[in-house]
């Protein structure tokens, strides 16, 4: 972790830099808005040649702490205007910290007309050459002739069509440790800005590159020790999550009255139970083959959280198979069949597509006329539109905010242009509060508050609730932490300074995770307000706050006076 | 003027009210931030039921002095997100105030599913009844009917299928003196603003109502006739614009290399000379019938720069063809042809939608190979597409901005989400510096330079330039003033105050025109402000700052600084 590469797509000049002093203590999401206010211009245009596509491993990464290897990608977000930080797990950050680098820096776009390229990064140095054979492939097949040419133990990130479309719903995908590109940096259009510099994927060759030396070896590994112990003796962590991974939400949203259903109509879907944790669970023990309840999405993981979803035949279809899928394709488009639900995963995976902005997308596209609900297959009919870019297919593929003007549909459920996530606002409103206020745009892994100990459907205590999971959602994605580990590491507030000054020889006190993370939103923050962000722009769309959501019956009414205050700490 | 009324669209409530004291000095463009500002929530949804739509009259309306008897349509823009203020000729202003009313306010909308309506007002009061045979109709039957039903001397404001799908670029049509829907309300898409509420159309029926009597009969009468003197005997107003109409811009535009070409690529269109003011004229000239050179778009104007266009049957295609058109849907588009101008001018006006916008968005899907530049054939099957509502048509129908968006094009012409007119601001950047920081969006009617003493080229001087011409146009704005009457009202600065006062038994002064040009453009900039707007959203495309304007070869190069300087005053 003791250099940058910068990549300048415009002249193909590749180098090496020390780390600026500014940038040392900082890393995953923390390091994004810090290198954006350092170098790229807050109003340019961000699928222009003046942004930057940043991958920033957090700080945590490389050791193979369990849930500590997430990869950060960012950059100005083409979808939402602002900062954007998008962190996902399969093996991408573990290879970038084993090859030596702090972050990695896509700078300016080919030119014109130009062949997409590849970008291969090895133990010996970098470099890019034409994407000959990849260009128009579907994540998967790329991915597999990646591998093919470069070797089977590489690891790769890269784009689908939609990224190559410039599709504002374009994510960047990760191969996880078996190699499939089951991973996604998802939301905010990185695959777009990846699109437009011209960059089809990166490989990285670690070769025989591993863990680098941890700084103070016991204090490192006596925290290691104690998180994974915390782990699993917490019972999310150590039963739920493992045995029905992210699923378990299904039928907590729903008794909450809070999971999407046809287009955020409703909070309760009333074949909930077709596709809720057991039914996916039932039917993967069931099928056996390639079906797996229990699956890790970063090698160490001891939560494996993640699945393998498989057909009637064992055959593989898609992994993982998330609640937020199963929330925003399943109840949101009233479609009540696990199958259909997966398969539509698979082709925006392969897309390479956010599945939270494209069930969205779905959604009002359903609204308006252009598809029934529960009706799949034309939902797969859509996606092929989407693949072939038609017009109708680029619509959807630029998400909801877009369809909704496109379609003159008003229940556009999105902020700041980015699609709300599987828990509605107006039954789990502290989650609301994070919906409007954070720098992100609407992400429940800004801040999601389902487990806090309010009232959810009262407008009370709600903007704490948001600003502490805010803040702590914050410090973990700049260390490289997964949600999950949250569990643990609230449990014991040594764990992160242990773990944090093992690694790196620092100093850090038992407040650090809420230091960084408040750094990191003021940072977020500063480089929003520079790119034209307002209170304004912290708010729900208006008919949440109109619209009773039944059955809770309630609208959004958490004051905008509290909103406006969610950062005065 | 001594009254105003609600229309609720939600209870079908009319009724009337004394005109508050705050609004009693302001008319026009001026009185609608004014309106905003007290009634309607910034941060609104622009197409929800807290938005308004206004209808006011300029300060000066009703007494048929040339050139000023212009509606100002208002409310907050979903195209822009921000204040909206549309001014058109025709006879809407002229009946308003004739029947008393300083300004029409359009409030709430009707129950979901319910039938569009329309607003009768006359004499004796006003009434909504359903659109019973109007619903989906292009404006020129819609026009015919609502005269069948109403009688043939009602004027009206009405929707096209544009505004009835809540497109973005739609406009309000209002009748001309002959009774035919040619003059639009056309910007920022107020149509789609009228359809939201479920309006269709308003009737106006004056009766036998005619012109109020003036305060001051001598001073008005003396002013009025300096007015008309000083419009005839200038060279614009008194001889070019009468012969050639706007049309006479296409060869100074395309002289000082600023006519939009092929979607803006270039400033200089090769076969300009064909679709050029002598081009026009000739045609017009030669083929008779219902051709005229001139025209008057509203009842007693003496300048006329208006025109019928007919085919070579000379049967009237369209009126008028005006310059913006010709530069967005001709040169724009590659299209060298005046009968296909004037034929997709027909389809625009007919499906109620701004002909700018349109044009630009054409450009922009042609730029994306979704036409051939030149092939008006194809331009009309897409508004054929925007009048059936497919998902390419509503693309279309939305504007430059959310086809750029679509299509993944990065050379789209538009600032504030608002399409920029036939003014290249690479090649008179004056109006460049208008289009980034009018309130309005990107607008030449907020503040043309082109006749400013500047070289066009340079960075120098354009802030002055567009500050000058954006205080007037302001001024003009309010006082329901054409653009044209500006050569005129130039030359003797005491016929403004005079007529006012006259009219008004008022007492302003001889800097009533800046004043008041300053107070509507503070007013503009507050509910902008309060609506999220900040100097981030007062620049031009990134594009038009990196690549050069073939063939004066220049970038929009105006320092930002200087930008964010121009309503320091």
């Amino acid at each position: 972790m003791d250099k940058i590469m910068r990549v300048n797509m415009n002249t193909g000049d590749i180098h090496q830099e020390p780390v600026p002093a500014s940038w040392e203590r900082l890393g995953g999401r923390a390091l994004i808005p810090r290198i954006l206010l350092d170098e790229v211009p807050p109003t340019c245009d961000p699928l222009g040649p003046m942004n930057k596509l940043i991958f920033a491993p957090g700080m945590l990464v490389g050791q193979m702490v369990s849930s500590c290897d997430r990869i950060s990608v960012g950059g100005k977000s083409p979808l939402t205007g602002g900062v954007k930080e998008a962190n996902a797990g399969g093996s991408t950050g573990l290879h970038i910290v084993w090859l030596g680098y702090k972050v990695i820096l896509i700078e300016g776009r080919v030119a014109p007309g130009s062949m997409l390229q590849v970008l291969v990064i090895t133990e010996s140095g970098a470099y890019l050459e034409p994407a000959r054979g990849l260009v128009g492939l579907g994540t998967h097949d790329a991915a597999t002739r990646l591998q093919e040419r470069y070797g089977s133990r590489v690891s790769a990130s890269l784009i689908g069509p939609g990224g190559e479309m410039r599709m504002l719903g374009a994510g960047i995908m990760h191969l996880d440790k078996e190699g499939s590109p089951g991973r996604i940096s998802a939301r905010g259009g990185l695959g777009a800005v990846m699109g437009s510099k011209g960059l089809k994927a990166i490989v990285f060759d670690a070769g025989k590159a591993r863990r680098p030396q941890v700084v103070d070896p016991e204090l490192h590994g006596a925290a290691k020790k104690r998180f994974l112990k915390a782990i699993q003796e917490h019972p999310q962590t150590g039963q739920v999550f493992p045995h029905y991974g992210t699923a378990a939400m299904v039928d907590m949203c729903n008794s909450f009255g809070g999971i999407p259903t046809r287009n955020f109509s409703t909070g309760r879907f009333e074949e909930a139970e077709k596709i809720n944790a057991d039914a996916f669970h039932d039917l993967m023990t069931e099928r056996g083959g390639d079906s797996s309840n229990t699956h890790a999405c970063m090698s160490g993981c001891t939560i494996q959280c993640s699945n393998v979803y498989a057909d009637v035949d064992g055959r593989r279809i898609v992994s993982p198979v998330e609640y937020e899928t199963i929330g925003l394709v399943g109840s949101n488009l009233g479609i009540n069949s696990p199958d259909m639900i997966a398969h539509l995963n698979y082709q925006m995976n392969d897309l390479g597509l956010d599945s939270i902005e494209m069930g969205a997308a779905l959604g009002v596209a359903a609204e308006a006329g252009i598809m029934d609900w529960g009706d799949g297959e034309r939902a797969l009919e859509l996606m092929e539109e989407v693949r072939q870019g038609t017009p109708l297919g680029r619509v959807i593929g630029n998400g909801a905010a877009t369809g909704g003007k496109v379609f003159g549909v008003e229940r556009v459920p999105s902020v700041k242009g980015q699609a709300i996530s599987a828990y509605d606002p107006r039954a789990i409103k502290g989650t609301g509060v994070t919906y409007a206020t954070s720098p992100q745009g609407a992400d429940h892994t800004c801040g999601l508050t389902i487990r806090a100990n309010v009232d959810h459907t009262s407008p009370e205590g709600q903007v704490e609730a948001s600003r502490i999971a805010q803040i702590s959602m914050a410090g973990y994605d700049s260390l490289g932490a997964c949600i999950m580990g949250g569990y643990a590491f609230a449990i014991d507030p040594t764990m992160v300074p242990d773990l944090v000054n093992g690694q790196h020889g620092w100093d850090v006190g038992p407040d650090y995770l809420s230091e960084l993370g408040r750094e990191t939103i003021k940072l977020e923050r500063e480089f929003n307000s520079r790119a034209g962000f307002t209170p304004a722009d912290d708010r729900l769309p208006e008919w949440m706050t109109r619209e009773k959501l039944p059955p809770v019956d309630t609208t959004f009414d958490v004051p905008e006076s509290d909103l406006d205050g969610v950062f005065d700490w």
